[in-house]
């Protein structure tokens, strides 16, 4: 069999770039042996000056700066591993400048600035892969790109960051409230210092870009997404919905609309406790994937950390040895435009969980019910009860289905009552395997 | 975009056939747009004289001789859809010889001559392409191939077959017994009217071979395998499972074993009712793959019918579009050899499910617990009820681990007791999350 060299220069010799190199080091013979590619590590940069003294590394591998190693003749392939959208994108701009094929897990940079960087790639011949960005070890790029290329992808519904769900698990299972949970996690690493991007929904709309551009064959920029976070969820919230028979998952939601541009958002949902997705728990990630053709298709699995980061950016430096630039030219990123913007959310029909609080006095319901009625909102279930301390009642709502737009216009009339305090909650209700039907 | 004209020979124009070729017309545009591969039926042969008249053909493109399509030269890829393992060895056989590849969904075929066809392929410099073979839409074949080729795979536990799976739940949600539940299958159209391949574990098995070569990389004989049906699982079966808190699945196990071969087996199995394949119910696939570094990995979806095959031919064609025979250099099927024979499972320790019938009289119990006891067999669960009305009684119990060959010891010893009924049962009880732990 013909061996062929493949020689990586990564940049970012942190925990995920220390665990990619260890898993290549011992897998190295196997792979090669399986498929031809052989790895090797042939420069490493990074700020600290030797990160991982344990790993055994050739002499003259190491260096703190970037631009010797996207600029080596010897690098065929550049790792990225820096994060961030500083650095990173002068990492991935000048190597593939330099016409060289770029692996990363960087789902933000590709996110915010991917509309720029496929096209470089293509400009220059070279691939930018990216297996590792999306639910880490799942490869649900491959499989959308190419395994599903057959068939037409009417949606997804995706548990993508593996954060949030350990959070809401906890929360559940373990009946913790938030700011608990949240400790917990980052404690046991699967939550960072500053937790804002997972909680708030943003690395899931970082990935759900580009998931949806694998999907619908267009850019869409997150920025325009509907994304709400995990942060005013409460352990009745948790409650509540496993009282409707339902769990609450931070959801990803893509989803072709009959006519014009999908629907793509981040946020809290309530879903029946038996439907497949409920199953996904813990730092797992999940993505249900309804197609025309194919039926639904769920993948689950481990959605970060450096061994399941490091199995992805391997495979896609295989991938890469096997297939090089063909990839680029066979299954394209874009082949329908860079200028996606998602459906306003503002039309979308669903059922609604609210939950509210109000002073705990006769009449109240009547007044709360009739504003909502004003709007057209009809209520299918009512729960009253919890009165808190300050002779107020949390009081919690499931609505018919209803339009987004008149649900809004209703609760901004509710929160306004002088016998309401605080914003109310509202939380969409779905089940992700008929919200095609 | 360049565009490549990709000619497909047909051979077989049944039910997936026609599915295929309906799917093709509708998303030829959409795949060539995306992928630049342009996907065209050439030929198509057919015993059957015109078996899909509503299908629109350019004239000419019918044949009922197979062999005029794997001569064709205008003719670059077939599919073969023909099934069964004797013309449909002569279509495969002859269009590699011919230099074409091979696109398949046989199963059964490759697991009996795959020692023989996958290296015909590779010396006549083709690809025999089969993701449709296993599990329909789901892409395992390309997930464990390339997607996870950065991880050494350790086990692989699977749902494989639609119709057993089917039969199972309708038995297990509406207490129907076999006979019912493979009826409606068929009326279905879920089972075929002769159901053995499918209830007897032999289409699983088929399965398993192949999953096993693309995890292990070698080729196991699948006549060496533990292969057994569900036809002797009963409605009360499935009532004791759940009283264990179990379901049981016809579940295909594929397990390295710490040093020699692995353990390839096939046979109902007893599995936690929370575990994440018991929730793959009706005609669903799963496969759970337990893998090194990145983690478990569980897919599900549609395993049969012609429009989720057709969607895994599709996905297959354009593959080969884009990258043709690098493939076969890249991803190779059998690194490690042909000559694969199985784990012996006599020294697998496990626990058991066992049910027997013995007459229903005091003491009776006494000597089977002893009996198995002599084969140090030790109890933990014991259910005797349902009097039959001949005087017996059915009696089940849950063993603590024990190895399969000593179970198998106290079998014959406790079936060939005066007061026992007819031949045991026996299904091993088993967490596929934690069989690696």
């Amino acid at each position: 069999m013909k061996v062929k060299p493949v020689r990586i220069g990564l940049v970012g010799y942190g925990t995920v770039g220390g665990g990619m190199v260890r898993l290549l080091q011992s897998e190295r013979d196997r792979i090669r042996a399986a498929t031809g590619a052989d790895l090797a590590i042939a420069r490493i940069a990074d700020a600290v000056e030797n990160p991982h003294p344990d790993i055994a590394l050739p002499p003259g591998t190491l260096t703190r700066d970037y631009r010797a190693v996207i600029s080596d003749p010897a690098v065929d392939i550049v790792v990225e591993l820096v994060g961030g959208t500083t650095v990173a994108y002068d990492v991935i701009a000048g190597a593939l400048r330099n016409k060289k094929h770029v692996v990363t897990a960087n789902k933000a940079l590709l996110a915010e600035k991917g509309a720029e960087l496929f096209p470089l790639a293509r400009e220059n011949g070279c691939v930018l892969a990216f297996e590792a960005a999306v639910c880490g070890a799942i490869p649900v790029v491959r499989a959308i790109k190419e395994g599903l290329c057959g068939s037409r992808i009417l949606s997804l519904h995706g548990i993508l960051n593996g954060t949030a769900n350990f959070i809401l698990t906890k929360m559940r299972f373990e009946k913790k409230d938030f700011a608990t949970a949240l400790k917990q996690a980052q404690t046991l690493g699967f939550a960072e210092a500053d937790p804002t991007f997972d909680v708030e929904g943003i690395d899931s709309a970082h990935k759900l870009a580009l998931l949806a551009a694998l999907s619908f064959g267009r850019f869409y920029d997150w920025h325009g997404f509907h994304v709400s976070g995990i942060t005013r969820i409460t352990d009745l919230d948790i409650q509540y919905a496993d009282e409707m028979g339902c769990v609450i998952k931070l959801l990803a939601i893509a989803q072709r609309t009959e006519q014009g541009p999908p629907f793509l958002s981040v946020a809290p949902t309530l879903i029946p406790r038996d439907s497949i997705l409920a199953g996904v728990n813990h730092e797992f990630n999940g993505v249900l994937i309804e197609t025309e053709a194919a039926g639904p298709l769920l993948l689950t699995g481990r959605g970060a950390g450096a061994s399941p980061t490091g199995s992805a950016i391997l495979s896609d430096l295989t991938h890469l040895a096997a297939y090089g630039p063909l990839e680029r030219e066979a299954f394209r990123m874009y082949p329908e435009g860079l200028d996606g913007r998602p459906a306003a959310p503002d039309d979308l029909m669903a059922e609604y969980y609210i939950r509210l609080t109000a002073v705990d006095k006769p009449g109240v319901m009547a007044r709360i019910s009739g504003a909502l009625g004003d709007h057209g909102v009809s209520i299918a279930m009512l729960l009253q009860k919890l009165a808190t301390e300050n002779g107020n009642a949390v009081i919690v709502i499931k609505t018919h289905d209803i339009r987004t737009r008149q649900l809004n216009d209703a609760l901004k009339t509710v929160d306004g009552l002088d016998i309401v305090n605080g914003p109310s909650l509202k939380i969409r209700i779905l089940d992700p395997l008929s919200a095609n039907s």
